[in-house]
Formats: structure tokens, sequence, C-alpha cells
């Protein structure tokens, strides 16, 4: 009647299968009686128990039933059709290879990491810490964490935020998310055009609507703002992705004062602000008006993209309305990460760190500027940032220009690539993202 | 004029605060005209460099403009009142520290997880993956992870899935949001009455809407969700939070026909199937119909809540929509505990752990349902999970019930905390789960 196979530790889960599958097959029927568990053991020639303990599994799952003193019988089970799947469309893995050189990514050279510090910092933190990294961690995030980060950025950012209204969040993509939650996707966002798409693209995946604001030499167009029904405003003030232009302080209070009259909130976005290359970084928008700024941060640019950490400074109602929310929630970034980085902050090590890495990208930086030099590009150095924008006049449409990169085995991105709606933005201006090249490979940079 | 603080190291920093404030709070009008570089310098004591690396910084951040041969004039900025900000509302820390013993949490003990081993794999992941381990992660997880599991799954579960439609997420929670995501928050989602909570509260926090469906004695009322709306159905088929109800296979494949009758999907949650305590699990909803499942699990119950990850498997059309929506986006979870998870998965590691695990939790239980014995309480024992209802026939209501166990140190809930909507459920009956207690726990326990 069954077969069951003879040379599995399970036997019992074999003679399972094997009832099973004649079930739904149907071809024991429902209403069926199974053979009484002594004489299946018989002819099968296993012992009484293996059938014991495969009928309990049948019975467990409900394809039979036990009717006391007369034995098991099938259960009425709607017969599946058991189809085999076909395997879905091939991987779709990207032609990123064919280049030699990527001017689109933002991460820094994986030789820059300081490795070493970074192994000494989990090695002592695994014994530090012990157990206590089994423990779950609150909504906003680990309290070491939240403080190191307030402390950093008030030493290196002149940021005085209260250390429990910073957010921990799984990177900046992720906490666009909560915003979202947050302030209501019932809520208009209003979002710089040319910027950073994955912004919107967020946006809108949690559901709320954006609408595209132009930018102007001053960041975004504070007037369209004015005039627009925009709740919240998320702008990069402090260098613009990818115009690299900074919001002058009148712009700033304008839209603060404008959060405040209509009740909304203004969303800075300070991605890169670690690496203003000459003097001190620019004042958060923040500072201005605490009450009115969500400012968000990463550390994918400073340390890896790997690792997912980013965090919010909620003013003092928004962050009630977390808890309220979210209390329930833990926080999305493993707490191992959480003390890692905050050894790394509070050691003084990610500030050296950042240090290395301006002092390198200075000089990355100028070999650039001068090769496109050398190109007939022009570039408009505001000294801030991992990018920069090249004018290259030659080309007559952005597509002749990224053709031309394409066949010199470099791939390159235009302003155009960057507008979240319809928009005129100069043709032949490429943004050139540098934090992932070398100093060889700017000497063989060949357009 | 102005005062520059001698003792700091950044002179021009101190100098520009100064004249921002002077700026911000219009002391200096906006128009008026600011001392030459060098009679500042003169006055202050201070080198030329320093004023000018404070204009500088001025000029950046838009607070002054410079005219050609006449000097630096103060920009028109509006004026925002710089309010002392108040301090957030206090830590509102919760009071579990008031209760000895806490029957509603479901971590494991930390003295369970096997440390050494982590470590050990820590320090071998960090030697093997070097600067790999800085790398962005695919949207949809690191491909040695995404493998690993699938294997594991098919070893132990019997689930034949192809990995590269494993999608590994940080926590349940977090794949809740994804699911929303993918499905589209104008549908409907059927959620299991009572249950558990989280799952209804991200839901609609991720702007869905959730119908809650009571639980019968073989799940989710089946004749309710083929009556209703529902596009999707979460389920927890293997064994119900917190009934601890299994569905028979009847009822899964009646979910199944609906959903392709409907177009949509069963979200099968299968949150705790590596503790059923007897036997084999029981095999998956997912495995009678991958393309109408979507299967999710988390290592937050087997390893640690503080590690954030879970995983869902999803149907050739869902994850083809995956790929287009998120491609741009990165993981959430950090690759150095994906790899680490990856190697604990690959050395048997895991397994062994879950083993020890199950062994454990055996003899808890037991001891566990001998002493709610002696308290008059009755059990139902369906040898599955980590948690049981235990009935008090004893006490005239849920608070009395709860209020005695709170005098005891115990703190406990009842079938009635679980309900997603207005339900009648039998009161007197705790929910206890016992994941977190320990043998000496147990023999001390007093209701």
């Amino acid at each position: 009647m069954f077969n069951v196979n003879r040379n599995t530790k399970n036997k019992y889960y074999s003679l399972y299968s094997e009832i099973r599958g004649e079930i739904l097959r149907g071809k024991i029927k429902s209403g069926e009686k199974l053979p009484s568990k002594r004489s299946l053991a018989e002819s099968l020639g296993v012992s009484v128990v293996t059938v014991e303990l495969a009928y309990e599994q049948l019975l467990a799952e409900g394809y039979i039933r036990a009717k006391e003193r007369s034995g098991y019988f099938v259960e009425k089970v709607n017969t599946i059709r058991i189809e085999p799947r076909i395997s879905a469309a091939q991987s779709t893995e990207t032609r990123e290879n064919e280049y030699k050189i990527d001017l689109t990514k933002g991460s820094a050279p994986a030789a820059l990491f300081p490795f070493s510090v970074w192994t000494k910092l989990i090695r002592s933190v695994l014994s530090d810490c012990g157990e206590h990294l089994l423990e779950r961690v609150p909504c906003d995030g680990d309290k070491e964490l939240k403080t190191a980060i307030a402390d950093y950025l008030y030493r290196s950012r002149g940021i005085d935020a209260p250390p429990e209204h910073v957010i921990i969040g799984a990177g900046a993509e992720h906490l666009y998310g909560v915003i979202v939650q947050l302030l209501g996707r019932d809520k208009l966002f209003a979002v710089e055009n040319p910027g950073y798409g994955k912004i919107s693209h967020t946006y809108k995946l949690n559901g709320a609507k954006c609408l595209p604001i132009a930018v102007t030499d001053t960041g975004i167009d504070c007037t369209a703002v004015e005039n627009s029904a925009a709740y919240a405003v998320h702008v990069s003030p402090s260098h613009q992705f990818p115009t690299g232009v900074v919001t002058p302080v009148s712009v700033r209070a304008r839209l603060i004062n404008r959060a405040k009259s209509s009740g909304g909130y203004v969303i800075e976005d300070d991605y890169d602000s670690e690496f203003r290359l000459s003097g001190k970084p620019l004042q958060s928008t923040y500072g201005l008006c605490p009450e009115k700024v969500i400012y968000l941060n990463t550390f994918s640019k400073s340390l890896a993209p790997s690792m997912r950490m980013g965090y919010a400074i909620l003013p003092d109602e928004l962050y009630e309305k977390y808890k309220q929310l979210f209390s329930g929630n833990a926080n999305l970034v493993p707490l191992f990460e959480q003390k890692t980085l905050a050894a790394m902050l509070n050691g003084g090590y990610f500030e050296r760190h950042l240090s290395r890495l301006r002092n390198y990208y200075k000089i990355i930086r100028k070999k650039l500027i001068a090769k496109l030099d050398e190109f007939g590009a022009e570039t408009d150095d505001s000294g801030s940032g991992l990018h920069v924008i090249a004018k290259f006049p030659q080309f007559a449409s952005d597509d002749e220009l990224k053709q031309t990169a394409a066949k010199a085995g470099i791939k390159i991105k235009c302003l155009s690539d960057y507008i979240t709606a319809p928009l005129d933005v100069p043709t032949g201006c490429a943004v050139i993202n540098y934090s992932g090249i070398t100093e060889a490979q700017i000497e063989n940079l060949k357009i």
C-alpha cells in the first residue's frame, strides 16, 4: 500500500509524507478508513511506533481524524492541484561591471574604512556587553548611542539636541518612512527638483504625496513652497543634491516661518555635511528652530552603506507622538552595531576617521577638478560634499555626453537624471560623485 | 564691538558665532556694513586670518554679502525668535521592574544563547570577509544568507523555496510594512481575532486597513474570510497566537482556493514553528501553494530579539514586483549580521542551538503545566510553541486574575488582552508565555 524509505532516520516522516501525498492527490478518498496501526506496521515491516507517529502528524495537520474505537478516517480535504513551480525570471543582475569607473555611486573606498579600529571595537563590545547584546532595543534606539550622537553633533556641528530626541534608524531611507508615519501619509511633502530620487520614491512607497519644487540658486524655491499646500518641506540646505547649492539663512528662516504659520515641518537632510572640505560645517537649520525642524543624517557616507545606520532628531511634539506610535516596536538596528558605533564615537575614532577622509577627498577633489579642466569642463567648487557639477559645453545633449563617457568606460549621470518632475535644467552638466574613486583612476580618466 | 573667546582653538568660530547671534537677534540691522577685516582684527587683537575665516563662514551661510571694493554688508535675514527649548517630558520608563516574573514576553533567556559560537563566528566572518563587509547589500539581502535560509527550510521544514525568493528584513514588523507596500495599502488585510496586536498595528501604521476576523477552533473563520472583501489574509496556521489553535489542512486549502479565485494572497506567519516540542513541525501552508502564499518567519524567538532579522518567501509574481519597487533601495540588515547568521546556519550551529532550546523548553513546559495544575488551572497542551493557555475557573474576571497575579509579582495577560476587535472570549484564560522563565522561577510560582 504505502512505501516507506528504510534508509532514512525518520521512517515515520517518510510514511507520513507518502500518505499525505496520496490524500492530496485524491488517491485516498475523503471518509476512507486507514489501516490499523498494527496491520500497517506489519505489512510495511516497520514498528508500530513509526506508524503511530505518522498518524499523529497527519492528525495534527488535519488530514485524518480519529474515531474512538473504530480507527482513523481521511478528512475532507479540498484537493489542491500541486503544480510544478516555474522558477522566477532570470536574475536581473545589472551590467555595472562593464564600467571601469563609476562616478554615480556615493560610498567611500573600502580601503579608507578604519577596519582595524572597527574590529578592535567589535571585540571589546563583545566582551564588555556580553549578554546585554541580546536585549530588546527600545524603538528609538540604544540610549548610549543616542547620547554619543548628541555629543558628537554638539562637538562637531554645534547642534544642541537633547539625546532622547535622537532616533536611531536603519539608514536614511528607513527614516523617510518613519517620518511619513509620524507626520501622516495624508500630508503633502515638498521635495527638491532636481533632487535625490530615493526621497520621493520612498515617500511615495510609504503612501505620501510628493510635490517637486524647483531648486533656485538659493535652494528650494521658497515662494513656490509658500504658495503650495505642502505640509513638510524636505531640503538639503547645507549642500543641495545634486546642484550643490547652499541655502542662505534668509531662505531657511522663511521656510521655518512658513512651517510655524502653517503648522508643518522642515525636514533638513544633512546627508553630507561632514564633508565640507574647507572651513567648518555650515550651521544647521535645526539649530535655528528645533521645534519646527526634523534633522536627518546617515553614517552611510562616512562609514559604509552596508552598515545601515542613520538618525533623526525630532522636535518635542513629534518625539512625543513617536513614542506613542512606536513604543511597542523594537528598533530595527541590531544592538551590536549600535554599541560598536557608540564606542567609535565616544572614543574619538569616528572624528579621526572623518578627518582622514576629508584630507583624502581634498586631494581627490583638487585632482579631479584639474582633470575636468583639462577636458574643457567648467566646475563650480563650493568646497562642500562629495560631488561636483561639471559642465561640458562641447556636448550638444546629455545622451551624447553619457555615451562618450560610457565608451571610455565611465558611468556618469547628468543633472537631467535627477529631475523629479519635468523641469528645464542646463544640458551637458555631469553630476560627478567622486567619493568612490582613487587618484590613479583620476589620472587615467579620459572623456 | 564683538567678543572673541581667546581660549578656544577656533577663534574664528567663536567670532563667527558672536556676529551671527547679533544678526539673528536683530542687533546688527540688515544692510549695515561690517567693519573691515583689518580694523576688526586690530580692535579684537586677533589675526586678520581669523576675521577672514569668520566672514567667509557668514558669507557661505548667507548672513552677509560682499560688495566688491566696498566691504561686507548684513543680508536681510528674517529674524527668528530663538526660544529656550523646553526639555521633553520625563523619560517614560515603564515599571516592568516591579514584577518578579514576566509571563508576557517572548524572548529566550540570554543564558541559552550560543554566545561563544556566535563570537567565534563573528571573528571568522571579520577575517574571512574583510572589506567585503562594507559593500552595499541588494534590497533582498545577501545571497549567501538567502541560500542558507532556503537550505535550512528545506532540511528542517520540508519547504522547497527558490533561494532568490527569500527576502531578508529587519525583523517581522519591518516585513509587515514591506508586504503592505508590495500588495498595496488600498487593500484590505484580514487579521486574526484574538491575535498578535503588532500585526494590525503595523499594517495600520503603514496605511492599510485591517479586518479582524474571529478565530474558531480550526483557526481563522474561513467562511467569514470568504464572505469578506479581504485581499490578504494574515494567519498563523501552525500555532495560532494566542489561542494555540492548529489550522487543519482542509481550512488551509479553503484559504488558498479563495486566494486563487479572488486574486489575493495568504500570509503565513510561521513565527514559532521551530518550537513544536513533540514531533516534526507541521507542514507549511506555503508548501501547499507557493504561488499564493507569502511565508514569514523571524529569528527573534530562536536567537535574540536584538538581532532584528526575519525573512519572507515571496511568490514569483510578488518577487518580480518587489525587485521593481525596491531594487534602488539597500537592505536594512547590516551585512555583518547577515554573514554571521549565514555561517551559523551553514555550520549547523543554528540547528544544534534549536535542539538545545527545544529540550530545555520541554522541561520548562512540563514543569509549568504541572504547576498550573496545582493552582487548579486547566491547560490544553498542543505541544507547540512557547506559550500555553491556562484557564483559571476560580476567577470571576480577567482583572481579578491579573491583579491576583500582580500581587504575587507576576505579570500576565489574558485572552481578552489580545482581541483586535470586540469579541466574546472566555474569561479567566491566561496566555502564559514561558520562553523567558527559568525552572527556579516556576518552582517559586504562586498565584
